[in-house]
């Protein structure tokens, strides 16, 4: 491989880290209550390479020289392993077929551009030959965005831009970034923070992902609710159209030129073409940052208390509320004598009882300072007063802090349950408040319905991610017990029950993950069948030979991955 | 004509009033000083409507009836006033061609719909007879996106939305209303008022335009720092696309379902089909709303602290500083003893030149200020701290609320220095921080020499008036002593060497007024011809017939409006 760094061929992150039960007393027994899976039995040894049968490269001798000449010998990869890391993203989808040997159409070759140069020469060879091309950051996408259609007869190419990771200038007086869109999370986090910024930008999935996926997914992270989406946070952009050329969209903060081309990029998958560099906000490292915790008496309450705060003078930089079972997991999840369950003392569980609380109805939050002292004192004060209002019980900044330390080793976690036998996966959406509670409800009940209709046992809970004037995000996490040729039709089961709850209400069928083809199936539903077309006839028009990354947002079909057509 | 009120046919607002040197003593010397003309000369009368040659209408008959069986006999009109009404915008360029009987291809008739119905099969008869469509909100749109392209041979068909004017629903749960496009700002801002909110949208231009025209435009108001551009406070959608299907984009917070459709419309100027509603934010009336005013040594003291406040932990409501020409020039139309001048007091003069300020160069700022007396209170603290830093002197809340009270007061003043030889024009674009000062003195620089080589005497003048995270909104107005054949192309050399350097730096060639025909030739060197080409792409998908406003916002061909095609 070129040198890039990439996650496990067949699982989460890094190669020699994994989610570990150990030191996690409550972890097993709980898991054990909810779906009745050990998780004390040794998992069985991860899957070994040679055993995988990896169809041949179908490059074309000629295009492979013309790749060579144009990026270099060493940056265009036909070898198996390149080429198998590269056929999916991480979805458990993802994670179940390529556990067991099912690799559909990988790519014929992995392409490392080192520079926008390297990139239009790629682009001109894809269109003169009719490839297909598909671009690749992290390879942390859970929306089936990174796999070629499947019987895809033309030559499929990955696009890694992991090479093209600087920071490449910082505008002080402006607070603007000018960064390549390789650049992983850390990558870029690093080299600016050596100058004293931050772009503030850190999704569940940060030390995998990259800005140029970011954009391509119109993705948030955990502190948007202060630093804005990537929509906000991204200023200009180079992005090389299908056509060759170079569209240059300067870093402005704001305008009034006609349709956004900027929001036509954001969110498009690759099928506008490739962004190269992305000029973005970055912030100074700010003087107090703070994650308070605070118990609230139930759901309600708590969605009630972020809605409440969203309306007033507040704007912490993070608000965040778990649901009932979301919370009982956290709890059970926290390491021995460190983790939340410490602060969730004797005395407090007494004085909890004591004064009425419903203990299998506690909801844990976390809120979010940033500022000065001064400015953490006063906001801290505004919004004390509305938990307050909402019978929550604020119990300091620990668990905070032990939250902002393990939050990007959530995904891990899909490896270890998928060794033991069940499938965990996430849907996130965004709705108006006043319809959060309801949504809430009925995914739950209709997923709990669909378990029993299944005959399979499972968990699902969520949480409140970010919070806008109008609505919030909502992020449910499902586990369930299935493994065998029958897993993945289970999966969908679950996960078609709780985007098509998404839709009927109304809410989206994805605020931060992207659509790929994952959630295509829901595009009309959510945007109306003429904002679909729309969509459409903008694919259409600027990739018309659909080389670049077709079939992903736009559907033909039903619900299902492998009935997605080649059409734009 | 419909039950609808329009501007003057000839002019800016309402018939019955008019801007007045009356009670303004500086006024008169001042203009007579920058520019040499003697404002006390009384204006001449009006134009008359009987010495305008208007163009009899081309509608065909079929279409007609076709047309009236749709919307109902009283809703399509033909009559001369009507159309010419409906023949431009209100921009000064307009204003001088209707003056002097110049119509240009006035509309052959205007349609009035009641309802989504009635667009609908406007629409589609639109379609079906090959005839354009232009739709018209309150008709001030300043940058030509109103007239149909000279040499339309095809109808053309004016549609305003007039009639559709109501605020349909609250949420007051999720504060989103549901309002017809259709609605003038005091319209839809009474009809909130009477339940408890406001939308928070205050263009200049707001007794005059609607929702539909802000939307199509992306507009910002006076008090965008705090509620957003129209970007942000618009949600929802229901579109009736060029195919006649009514593309429903339901009120969602965010979304990550692919290239935003919603911002496709946003700024779309009628070329992707005809914005019916909007559901947007509103906001519960804050308890204390507060102008505070603000006089700082120099232009760029002023802007320093402005970038400042952007940066910090401050969010005020709105963030404004004229340079010092504006400032002279507002000191100039105070009301005798009641206006900014009265701030201006012997005192206060005294103590300024006492400690060192060149009076020459003073500068006005208005910051404004929302929410709770403690979070007013709690703001204002962190942004004096911030002005004194850049030696800024607060003066109190006095000028801001007479600034208030006029602010709409603003466009009437170009009829008057029309009426005396003069044309006033405005030019604004968004810049980031660091080329802000630099952009203002090119501009000042390159038009102070364009008066020479053309000349003529002229002034120019300047305010930021929007800030955000990397950069701000400045927004120049310029006035020229021109009258007769040769004033539009005095006009045009000046506007078009501001517009120049507006791009020529990196600078939107617009903040909020749109692109329509007067700034499509700088569309390519705002977004890069890419940028254009995926823009025209997107309208030839969506609007294969080219019926929609064609010829706005694409432009083929070099400045000049009557150079543009009707290419799409």
């Amino acid at each position: 491989m070129a040198d890039v760094a990439h996650m496990k061929w067949w699982g989460w992150g890094v190669p020699d880290h994994a989610f570990t039960a150990d030191n996690k007393p409550k972890f097993a027994p709980f898991v054990y209550e909810v779906v009745g899976i050990d998780v004390t039995v040794p998992a069985p040894p991860p899957p070994t390479f040679d055993t995988l049968a990896v169809p041949a490269s179908l490059l074309p001798a000629d295009l492979g020289a013309d790749l060579r000449a144009a990026v270099g010998e060493n940056n265009v990869h036909t070898d198996d392993l390149d080429r198998v890391v590269h056929t999916y993203g991480k979805g458990v989808r993802d994670l179940v077929r390529i556990r067991s040997g099912e690799l559909g159409r990988v790519p014929d070759a992995v392409v490392y551009p080192g520079s926008e140069e390297d990139v239009v020469a790629v682009v001109n060879l894809v269109t003169k030959y009719d490839a297909v091309l598909i671009p690749f950051g992290g390879g942390s996408n859970i929306v089936a965005a990174l796999e070629a259609l499947p019987g895809e007869s033309r030559t499929v190419l990955s696009l890694d831009m992991g090479r093209m990771n600087k920071v490449l200038s910082v505008d002080p007086e402006s607070a603007i970034a000018r960064i390549q869109a390789g650049a992983l999370g850390p990558d870029l986090e690093e080299q600016l923070a050596a100058q004293g910024w931050t772009m503030g930008h850190f999704p569940d999935s940060f030390t995998h992902s990259t800005l140029g996926g970011w954009i391509a997914t119109r993705s948030s992270g955990m502190q948007s609710d202060k630093y804005g989406d990537i929509a906000d946070i991204t200023r200009g952009m180079r992005v090389v159209l299908p056509d060759g050329d170079v569209m240059v969209l300067r870093a402005l903060p704001s305008s009034s030129s006609g349709p956004s081309v900027r929001e036509m990029i954001l969110g498009s998958e690759g099928r506008l073409g490739i962004i190269t560099e992305a000029t973005v906000n970055v912030h100074r490292i700010p003087e107090v940052r703070e994650i308070q915790a605070y118990f609230f008496p139930n759901y309600k309450a708590g969605l009630e208390a972020m809605r409440e705060i969203s309306a007033s003078d507040a704007a912490p930089s993070v608000t965040r509320v778990s649901d009932a079972p979301e919370t009982a997991f956290s709890l059970a999840t926290s390491k021995k004598s460190k983790g939340i369950s410490k602060w969730v003392t004797k005395g407090l569980t007494a004085y909890m009882k004591r004064t009425g609380w419903d203990l299998d109805q506690l909801c844990l939050s976390f809120i979010g300072y940033e500022g000065s002292p001064v400015h953490v004192r006063y906001e801290k004060s505004l919004v004390n007063k509305i938990v307050k209002r909402h019978g929550g019980l604020g119990v300091g900044t620990g668990p905070g802090a032990l939250y902002d330390h393990k939050k990007f080793e959530t995904p891990y976690i899909r490896d270890f349950l998928l060794d033991r036998g069940a499938l965990a996966d996430v849907s996130e959406t965004a709705s108006p408040w006043s319809v959060m509670f309801d949504l809430h409800e009925t995914v739950v009940e209709r997923v709990t319905k669909k378990f029993d209709e299944l005959g399979v046992r499972g968990y699902i809970m969520c949480h409140l991610s970010h919070s806008y004037h109008s609505g919030a995000c909502q992020y449910f996490t499902f586990a369930v017990v299935a493994s065998g040729p029958r897993a993945l039709e289970i999966y969908d089961a679950v996960k078609q029950t709780i985007q098509q709850t998404f839709v009927d209400l109304p809410a989206t069928v994805s605020h931060h993950h992207g659509v790929g083809e994952e959630h295509s199936p829901w595009i009309e539903a959510d945007i109306s069948p003429g904002g679909a077309r729309v969509q459409r006839a903008l694919f259409g028009a600027v990739d018309p030979g659909n080389n670049f990354n077709p079939g992903k947002i736009a559907h033909d079909g039903v619900p299902g991955i492998s009935s997605n057509s080649t059409q734009p």
